[in-house]
């Protein structure tokens, strides 16, 4: 009822065009004129769409994403490139309504589809907000410090990122058609690199709308976003040393197109993300009626039947004390009863279908050989659905296993959906070396209070891990749970999990862009790097640089103040007034008992209070607020007597998009009488546009 | 004369045992029991000794590696591995003369000598001591800050990185047979992954001796060094996930080695730095008569006849401005015309031999290719050598080209020897298009003193470079040259060049790691970090946190002080004592006027000399002295009478191996009468270990 209403509202806006999905590449809506391969609904076998990709020209879609997406995004900074994902992630969100009710044909719950759908959402607006806070409003990134090259100073080394002159080439699985696009599409958007879509054909009409939805919003530059529905063809020959590729699916398709040659003749940048064994292991202080037994429990329910256990980070290994095994199976299968199965519209359903009738019978091929060497603790039972047919849509029941703690194919055999083995362990030891028998995961858990425990186990399953989720009463309310990645968290593993890192905030999308160590002198590092580099030209004018607008603060533009004698009196009197009477100051025989000191020496709040004082311009003008400082270091100590003179120099000029002020970095080097320095450090300013 | 004594030296102290090289597997030296190939002497002809890896079992070194040298190398901290880098540097430098002399076998001139073996300490010395800087005294890296993942505060999210648990494989290059295999085992040891060195055959009498002085200095934990001298055999098929490969040498040989099965199964993550068609590009401004053009011209001969041309980084395209084309082939020629060539024993010689006969067949081939579409500049004549015979040594004379705009061959061909070609640009989008052409390359560098130009290029280019060198007059003299990789910078490329990443100071490191991402409640997080994250528990006791030693310093002890009311005389006296007379703190009707504030408010300096007038234990004691401060922000403003509360925590310990004290980081928290944070920063401090 609900759910067929949901199917016909798409049909009478105009539905029948969507039989066939279509592709966008080279700037326009391509059609296949081919009748295409059927897309089955999950839930009831109906079919929903035809899939091609006959007559796209691969080399064509990935040339005018280089030459038309590419320049386009490159013109834009971060920073604009990030208003335009937010802008985007908003305007997704007011359609959400149409990409749910595609969603539900795939067999997925209403909140199946929120992982899928407002977890896209989120990835959007995740790294929007993120890349506006952590890089610069610039075109180039500098990673890392100025390294000095030369004792003089004349020669000097910078990392920078620049984004690759390429098109970031996805190819996706089935159970996350909206996320599964957009958490590879954000890094890649943000970093400056168009990207070609290509989804799996199951689930790709939830991505074409997706697609379609993107790209009504007006808000992408051309040619930075292309869709390919149906089989890639020969997509992947046409790659060249700048384009990359980030594959989500089975370890085995990724080691097949890894080889691809063009991929290893142009080294290019292979990004797999693959379905893992990952395991949940509960720690031996978590006995029943202890909070962590009960979330051991909740997660692993939650893991087997969220997407009907189609998550290449769901729960495949329960690693649990031995004598635990029996409470926990006990309480999991109890758990697993009360999980209603059946049409996903039904309100009252909580696990849906399985992709389709072939990802099924995969699945119980699977199960076959886990069950070799396993028990069935849940599932053998009669399956009853709500509102379903089992015939003809892809349902099954949560199959929970317990398998001897010898047994092989829990460690080596997926089955990609609602199952779980239980395996018992003796010791820290013997827990992360069966973790380890995965021979590499997205993501693990340990569920444990005893943080002995967590930190044995975390740091001895880390190498194998992507992902470690530690859950524990404390956390548990806020707790995102295992299966979910984060944009801010990186996503991949080692090994059989395909040796990737997708997202990790900047880290993603830093994967998209060339780092580049620069060598040259100060001034040529300046002129590059867009940042004033420590030996470039300084430029003192009449003007007070704190009387200058962001629009009129050029880099390098320098006030130099002072100077000003410390005395002994103004060490006595600044300890006594803010209480700071710490013995360097104050005892003149202590303090030369001191290793570093050698005699009474000033605060070091002192001296960069009296910079301040000195460098300042008071009266009302453009510099708004000092609102912090960074990596201040004092570098000799200041005796009475001392002479301080402080010089400070705009290093970074960063004006924000949506306001009327920037911030601007100086640089602050306080010196005294010998010209040494005495401290070091960046100050920190909002100053107005204009 | 002194060339013959050198080679003699090393006969006299047991030559003849070198015959045979040997390998150093699974904890001892095997000899072959097999004939072995020959090696020749570069410069006569001689045969030097024979190599062989018939039977070593290579699956058991790979065991021996992970299951012996990963855990004692683990069992270390950063600081400790930097600590035996350091004597290991020392030493090797100690026993120079004997690597000196074998060196020279391999045609390699003193100066060509001084780059690997020289350079080779370099690295070992400038990662011990990066890493002391940079890492912590401890075996988890933290990598980036703590992500909050939700709005509570008890769900947290950390990087953390650790050492893969198996064994970093080297596959080097014969051109440097020491500073190769230095570069790899460096960051690799400072990560805690034991290496196994696969040298080139050619020159693996060199790695053989360093290998057998590094294992005399018994500096290196059992295990964590390996040797394999001859074939690598079937060791690639014994690679698992937790592995590595770095490759150093052909791109078709990387591409090959990239695809091995084992490395495909396992996800092995396969570093390759391979040969690419580098490219020098002089700038417009550099016109004969400038001191660019000069740097220009001496680069070049320099990076044609150094190591005989035989550089993965040397500059195999000049490109040059259409007008000074002729003006440039002149001077080249004139410079390589005094340049002499011949036995590097004597000292008059400059540029010495080809590593091998063999060697030289294929720069001849390669020469072949380059020469149908360019002329010849210099290195037709006939060769004169010192000291050398032609027949019988791998010499030649350097080669310099010159091509038309159009032609293919020095974008594709390369000549791993003394060769370069000379090409002309017309424009900035032409230079950068051409050194694009190369599809991918180690280094590039652009000879200008024009900083515009020098943007556009290094902007242009840099998607297509692992490193790019900017020379002009200020920098000329500290200049370390074009084809020099340092420790600091990343040494590597996209494309043709292998699309990896060596070095790169700490970089390197961190790719021996597997980086995970941990989630869990701050409490977890910390035990897991060795770090205090805030929401952990904080813990005051009745002795003042200064008042303890290093020793009995831990984690989350805190001190509270306060509340001090901040009056508005206290804003005026702050004033007036520092000069510091900002209207924001002296103007109620300006400071009400500005966007953040909303009325006079206290200066941020004062804030913070507050705050250490509270926390302060006066007393002389195990806190030595207040070195910096890190990422000091305001958060709040403070109004006159607000009542302010420091609450500082022990976030972080840093013992010094080598120091009677080491650092301690502190969190500290401002915050007013309505529990709001005023300023937040880490106070960082020297403490006495006892």
């Amino acid at each position: 009822m609900v759910g067929s209403l949901r199917i016909q509202r798409p049909r009478e806006k105009g539905w029948g065009s969507m039989s066939l999905l279509r592709s966008y590449v080279s700037g326009g809506w391509h059609t296949p004129s081919v009748e295409g391969a059927p897309l089955h609904d999950a839930v009831t076998g109906e079919e929903i769409a035809r899939i091609s990709s006959a007559g796209v020209d691969m080399g064509a879609a990935l040339r005018y994403g280089r030459e038309v997406g590419g320049p386009a995004l490159r013109e834009l900074t971060f920073h604009q490139r990030a208003q335009l994902l937010k802008a985007l992630g908003l305007y997704l969100k007011e359609h959400k309504a149409e990409l749910y009710a595609l969603s539900a044909r795939s067999g997925a719950t209403r909140s199946d589809s929120w992982i899928d759908i407002d977890g896209g959402f989120g990835v959007l607006l995740g790294y929007a907000s993120k890349a506006k806070r952590e890089l610069p409003n610039d075109k180039v990134y500098v990673d890392g410090p100025v390294e000095p090259l030369g004792r003089g100073g004349t020669f000097v080394g910078q990392h920078i990122c620049t984004p690759l002159h390429g098109v970031a080439v996805q190819i996706n699985a089935y159970n996350f058609p909206m996320w599964g696009p957009l958490e590879k599409f954000a890094p890649a958007f943000i970093a400056g690199v168009p990207t070609l879509i290509k989804p799996a054909s199951q689930t790709a009409y939830v991505t074409e709308k997706m697609v379609e939805l993107m790209l009504a919003s007006g808000l992408l530059p051309e040619g930075s976003l292309q869709l390919v529905c149906g089989s890639a063809g020969d997509l992947l020959d046409h790659l060249t040393p700048q384009d990359l590729v980030g594959f989500t699916g089975s370890a085995s398709t990724a080691q097949h197109l890894r080889t691809h040659q063009a991929v290893i003749r142009s080294s290019v940048r292979f990004n797999a993300e693959a379905d893992s064994l990952n395991c949940s292991i509960l720690g031996p202080d978590a006995v029943a009626g202890t909070p962590e037994f009960d979330l051991f429990v909740g997660q692993l329910v939650a893991e087997m039947t969220t997407k009907a256990g189609q998550k290449c980070t769901a729960i495949r290994r329960a690693l649990v004390p031995e004598s635990l095994m029996d409470a926990v199976a006990e309480a999991t299968a109890a758990k697993l009863a009360e999980v209603v199965i059946g049409n996903p519209a039904d309100k009252s359903v909580k696990m849906g279908a399985l992709a389709g009738l072939e990802q099924r019978e995969e699945v119980r091929r699977s199960l076959k050989a886990l069950r070799e060497n396993a028990s069935v603790v849940y599932g053998d039972g009669a399956l009853s659905l709500v509102d379903a047919d089992a015939e003809r849509g892809a349902f099954m029941s949560p199959m929970l296993l317990r398998a001897a703690a010898d047994a092989v194919q829990p460690h080596e055999v997926e089955a990609f959906g609602p199952v779980s083995t239980l395996m018992p362990y003796t010791s820290v030891d013997d827990a992360v070396a069966l973790a380890a028998r995965g021979a590499g995961s997205l993501v693990g858990s340990i569920v444990s209070a005893d943080t002995d425990f967590v930190r044995d186990v975390v740091i001895g399953t880390a190498p194998w891990h992507g992902r470690l989720l530690v859950l524990d009463r404390e956390d548990a309310g806020e707790s995102t749970g295992h299966g979910s990645p984060l944009p801010m968290l990186v996503h991949g593993g080692p090994g059989r999990a395909g040796g990737g890192e997708e997202m990790g905030g900047m880290r993603g999308v830093l994967h998209h862009m060339q780092r580049t160590a620069v060598q040259g002198s100060p001034r040529a590092l300046s002129a590059i790097t867009n940042r004033w580099v420590t030996g470039a030209p300084r430029r003192e004018d009449a003007v007070h640089p704190f009387r200058k607008t962001l629009a009129e603060l050029r880099l390098g533009d320098t006030v130099v103040a002072g100077p000003r004698e410390v005395t002994l009196e103004d060490i006595e009197h600044f300890a006594s007034f803010t209480g700071d009477t710490f013995y360097a100051h104050m005892d003149e025989e202590a303090a030369a008992a001191n290793p570093f000191f050698g005699g009474r020496v000033a605060h070091g709040y002192l001296v960069v209070s009296f910079a301040a004082g000195l460098f300042v311009s008071p009266e009302p003008g453009p510099v708004l607020a000092n609102y912090g400082l960074e990596n201040l270091r004092f570098v000799t100590p200041t005796f009475p007597g001392d002479q301080l003179t402080v010089t400070l120099t705009v290093k970074q000029i960063t004006p924000r998009e949506d306001q009327e002020y920037g911030e601007v970095r100086w640089d602050s080097d306080v010196t005294n009488q010998k010209g040494e320095s005495v401290a070091k450090y960046d100050v920190l300013t909002l100053v107005a546009k204009s």
